[in-house]
C-alpha cells in the first residue's frame, strides 16, 4: 500500500492537482445548481437541497480528510522545492482546511440545519411582517455562533472570530476605528444635505418615462457588461428578483439581475455593480484554472470592485454622457427631455430612508453601521434577538433620522442573518473604502479616468484593475493587494475626500442648471 | 475499525441510502451541467468537460469501489429480510456495478477520450461534408468496441454485447427477427403509397402560413406539455437546436426544444415526443426518490413513451381537432383555410427521403434498418468505416428507393456513432413496436382513446401509462412491464396492424375531401 503513496515532489504535485480538480468539479456543480435556482421549476427545490448538501459533504470529506492533510503537510515540508503558484495553493488550501476544521462537526451540522430552517422562516416572517416569527430561530443562531467561536477560538471575542471568517485579519476593534472615522466624516456632509433638502434647495431632476420592457432591459444589461469590458463569451445572464453574481471559474461567470418594468436605473446600476463582481472573477489569471486560487480573494476586494463600477464609475459626473448614450440605444423615448445632468442627479439622489437597498453613496455606510452595532451587541450577549427591532429603530433614528414603519422595513429587510451571515455586513462598507483608494491610486498613476469615462471607454480603468487587483485571484490577500496596488495600507481619507467632493457644499449635485 | 462497519440489516440499509444519496447528487449535478450547455457561454465548455469527467469518475469510484461491493454482497446475502423496494435497488445497483466493471478501466478511459475526440470531429466532418474527416476516429472506435466486447463477454458476439448494454436482454438475432417481420409488413404498404404518389393520387393539404415567432412557439410547447398532463411545477423548458429531454428526478424534468421560425409543426411534434420522455421520468413513483430506481427502465420503454405521444396520439386522426385548437390559441392566422383534415394530413405526409429526422411513421423503421445493417457489418468486421457511405447509399436505395446526395445527407446525418452509441438505433424501432402494443392493450382494457383524444383530454390515457408502465421506474425491466401491461410478450402484430390501418389502401389519409 505504501508504494501507492506519492513519494517525490512531482508526484505530490500531481496528487494536489487531482485533489483540486475533484474539488473544482464539486464547486462547479454547486455553483451551477445554485444559479439554476432562478429558473428551476418549483418542485425541484427539495432535490436541489439534497444534492447541494451532499456535494458540500463530499467536498468537506475531500478537504478535511486525512489524505489531504498528509498531502498538504508533505508539500509544506518541501516548500523550498515548490514554485510560487504551488506554494500559494498549498497555503490557501491549508488555511481553508484549518478554517473548516476549526468548527466541530456536530456544531457545523447544527449550523447548516439552522440556516436552512431560518432562511425559510425569514420568508414567512416577511409575509407576516413579524420579526417574532424569525426571532426564536435567530436567537438559537446567535447562541450557536457564540458557542462555535468559544470552541474554535477560545481566547478571541465571538464577533472577532466571525468577522475574521468573512474578512481575514479583520476584527471588531478594526471596524470600530474605521466606522468612527467614517461617521465623523459623513455626519456633517449628511447634515448639510439634509439642511438643503429641508430648505427646498435641491434641484428636482426630470425622470425617465417608463414602463421599460424587461426583455429589452436584459439586453441593456448585456450592453452594460460589454461596456465594462466583460468577455461576453464567458458571461451567462439570467433573470431573478434579487441581483447576484456567481462564478464557476474565470471562463464562466453568471449574473442574475432584476428588470423592474417601472424602474430602469435600479436594474442598470445593479448591472454595473454585478458586472464588477463578474469582471473580478473572470479576470483571475487563467493559469489558476482548476485550483483554489481561481476566485476573488475576499468579500472586501469583491465589494471594492462591484462598488467601484457601480458608484465610482457608474455614478460619476464624467460618465453621464456615456450612461445616457447606453440607455439611448435601447430606450430612446424614455430619455426625452432628460439631460445628462438630470441623469447624473437621478442616479445620485440622496434619501434618508430605512432601506439599505435604496441607499445612496453618502448614507450607505450609515446603514452598515446600524447592522454592525446590532451584531456587536448580539455577539457580546448584551442584546436579545427579541430586542433587535427596537434597537434597530433607535440606531436608524440616531444615524439617519428615520424610523422604519415596521419589521419589514426594519431588521427583516435583509436576508443575511437568517442565512448565517453574521459579521458579513461590515465588508460591504470596507469595499467602498478600498475602492476609493484604488480610484485615487489609478489617478495618481496617470490613468485618465474622467476622459476615459466621458468617451465611454472603460478599457484603461479595467486594465489597471486587472493588473493591480484582479489577476492575483486568491494568491494574494486583501492587505497585500491593497499595499501593492496603492502604495499604502487601508486609508479612509481617500473615501472621505471623495464623499466631500461629491456631496459637500461645493458639489454641483444640488445646484440649479 | 471493524466497529464502524454496518453490521445489522437496518445499518446496511442506512449505508445503502447514503451511497444512493451521494450518487444522486453526482448524477443530479451531471444532468444540470449537461442541460445548462444549451445556454452556457462558449468559453464555459472546457471547464464543463473537466467537471463532467470528474463527477463521472467520482461516481465510478463510489459504485465500483470495494465498499459498495461489500455492501451489496451483504445485502444480497440477507435478501430475505429486505422489502421489495430495497431488494430491487440492490438488484439494479448490482447490475449497474457489474456492467461498469465488465469494461476494463484502461479500455473505458480510451473510450471516453475517443468519444470526446470523435464528437468534435463529427462537427468538423459535417462542416466539410466529408465522411473522411470522421472515418479514422470511427475506425478506432469500431476496433475498440470489438475489443471491449471480446474482453467483457468472450463467448458473445460484439454486436450482441453492445445491443444488450443499451437494451438489456436484446441481441442481434432478436433484432434480425424483428426487422424481418417489420420489413415484410411495411414493404407492401410503402410500395402502395409510392404508387399513389407516382400516379398523383395524393391529396395536397393546405399548409400553415408562417413565419412563427420563436418565443410564442416556446409558449405553445409549454401548452402542449400541459395538455399531455406534465406537472408544470416539475418542468424546465429551454431552447436549443436538437431537441432532447433530461431529468434530475421525478420532480425535475428538462426539455430542450427547437423553435424553427419557418416550421411550426416540427417543433410541436418534437414537443409531444419529448413530453412523452418527460412524462415517463416525472411519473416514476416518488418513493424511489434519491435511489437508482428513480428513472426510466430502458431506451425501449422510453421510446415507446415518446413515440406514443408524438405518433399514436399527436398524429392520430381523432386528435386533429384538439391539435388544431392547441395551435389556434397561439397562431390563429397560421390556420386560416387549414382544416382539421389538412392538419392531420400535414403531420402524416409520407416522404421517401434520406433523412431519418424528417421520416414519417411508415418509413421510420426502414431508416433504422439501414443503420442496423451497417452496425452489424461493422461489428462483425465485414465492413470498414471508409466503406460506410457506399453501403449506406445502397441500403437506402434498397429500403427507401432514394440515395443521399452526399455524406451530410448520408451517414453524417446522425451524431450517435461519434458519441459512442453503436447499438443504440434499434431501440428506437423497438419503442415504436412496444408503443403500439400499449395502445392496443389500453383500448382492450376499455380506455376510450379516440373519444378522449377528440375532447383534447389525455388524462385517461396518461393515467393508464402511469399505472401500467411508468410508475415502476427501474424496479421492473422492459419484458416484465410489457407482459404485465399488455398480457403478452413483444408482439409486432399490433404495430403492423396499426400501420396497415393508417397507411393501407383503405386509409382516408390520401383521399380527397
Amino acid at each position: 500500500m505504501e508504494a501507492e503513496r506519492p513519494s517525490n515532489t512531482s508526484e505530490l504535485i500531481l496528487a494536489l492537482d487531482a485533489l483540486e480538480r475533484r474539488r473544482y468539479a464539486l464547486a462547479s456543480a454547486q455553483a451551477v445548481l445554485e444559479f439554476s435556482e432562478i429558473r428551476d421549476p418549483p418542485e425541484a427545490a427539495a432535490g436541489r437541497g439534497v444534492a447541494m448538501a451532499e456535494l458540500e459533504a463530499a467536498d468537506h470529506e475531500l478537504l478535511c480528510g486525512e489524505e489531504a492533510g498528509e498531502l498538504l503537510a508533505s508539500l509544506e515540508a518541501r516548500a523550498g522545492e515548490l514554485d510560487d503558484d504551488v506554494r500559494a495553493r498549498v497555503r490557501v488550501l491549508g488555511r481553508d482546511r484549518a478554517d473548516r476544521l476549526k468548527i466541530p462537526a456536530e456544531l457545523e451540522s447544527k449550523r447548516v440545519e439552522l440556516v436552512n430552517r431560518s432562511s425559510a422562516l425569514w420568508r414567512e416572517a416577511r409575509e407576516a411582517d413579524d420579526w417574532g416569527v424569525l426571532a426564536p430561530a435567530l436567537e438559537e443562531m446567535v447562541e450557536l455562533y457564540r458557542a462555535i467561536a468559544a470552541s474554535a477560538a477560545p481566547g478571541v471575542g465571538a464577533y472577532d472570530f466571525w468577522l475574521d471568517m468573512f474578512e481575514p485579519k479583520s476584527s471588531e476593534a478594526f471596524f470600530i476605528e474605521l466606522f468612527d472615522e467614517l461617521a465623523a466624516g459623513i455626519a456633517p456632509l449628511a447634515a448639510g444635505v439634509r439642511e438643503r433638502m429641508a430648505a427646498g434647495d435641491v434641484f428636482e431632476p426630470r425622470r425617465l418615462a417608463g414602463p421599460f420592457d424587461p426583455a429589452e432591459q436584459m439586453e441593456l444589461f448585456r450592453d452594460a457588461a460589454r461596456l465594462e469590458g466583460i468577455d461576453l463569451g464567458r458571461l451567462e445572464l439570467g433573470s431573478t428578483i434579487h441581483p447576484f453574481t456567481s462564478s464557476v471559474d474565470s471562463h464562466h461567470v453568471m449574473i442574475a439581475n432584476h428588470a423592474d418594468p417601472d424602474d430602469l436605473l435600479s436594474g442598470l446600476l445593479a448591472a454595473l455593480h454585478e458586472g464588477g463582481h463578474a469582471l473580478y472573477e473572470s479576470s483571475v489569471d487563467g493559469r489558476f484554472d482548476y485550483t483554489c486560487l481561481a476566485h476573488g480573494t475576499s468579500t472586501g476586494i469583491h465589494e471594492a470592485s462591484s462598488r467601484f463600477y457601480e458608484n465610482y464609475l457608474g455614478r460619476n459626473r464624467a460618465f453621464a454622457p456615456a450612461l445616457r448614450a447606453l440607455i439611448e440605444t435601447r430606450f430612446p423615448e424614455a430619455l426625452e427631455g432628460v439631460s445628462e445632468l438630470d441623469l447624473w442627479r437621478l442616479v445620485n439622489e440622496v434619501h434618508f430612508t430605512p432601506s439599505r437597498l435604496d441607499a445612496d453613496e453618502l448614507t450607505y455606510p450609515l446603514h452598515i453601521m446600524v447592522r454592525f452595532e446590532v451584531e456587536r451587541a448580539l455577539m457580546a450577549g448584551e442584546l436579545s434577538v427579541a430586542e433587535v427591532p427596537e434597537r434597530w429603530a433607535e440606531l436608524y433614528e440616531r444615524y439617519l433620522g428615520v424610523r422604519p414603519t415596521g419589521d419589514l422595513e426594519g431588521p427583516l429587510s435583509d436576508v443575511h442573518w437568517s442565512m448565517g451571515l453574521i459579521g458579513y455586513f461590515p465588508s460591504y462598507a470596507l469595499g467602498g473604502v478600498i475602492g476609493a483608494q484604488f480610484l485615487a491610486a489609478m489617478k495618481t498613476a496617470g490613468v485618465p479616468v474622467d476622459e476615459t469615462l466621458a468617451a465611454g471607454d472603460l478599457g484603461p480603468i479595467t486594465r489597471w484593475m486587472v493588473e493591480h487587483v484582479w489577476h492575483f485571484g486568491r494568491a494574494e490577500d486583501t492587505a497585500e493587494i491593497l499595499e501593492e496596488a496603492t502604495g499604502e495600507p487601508l486609508n479612509p481619507a481617500h473615501y472621505l475626500a471623495y464623499l466631500e467632493e461629491k456631496f459637500g457644499s461645493a458639489s454641483p449635485l444640488f445646484e440649479g442648471d
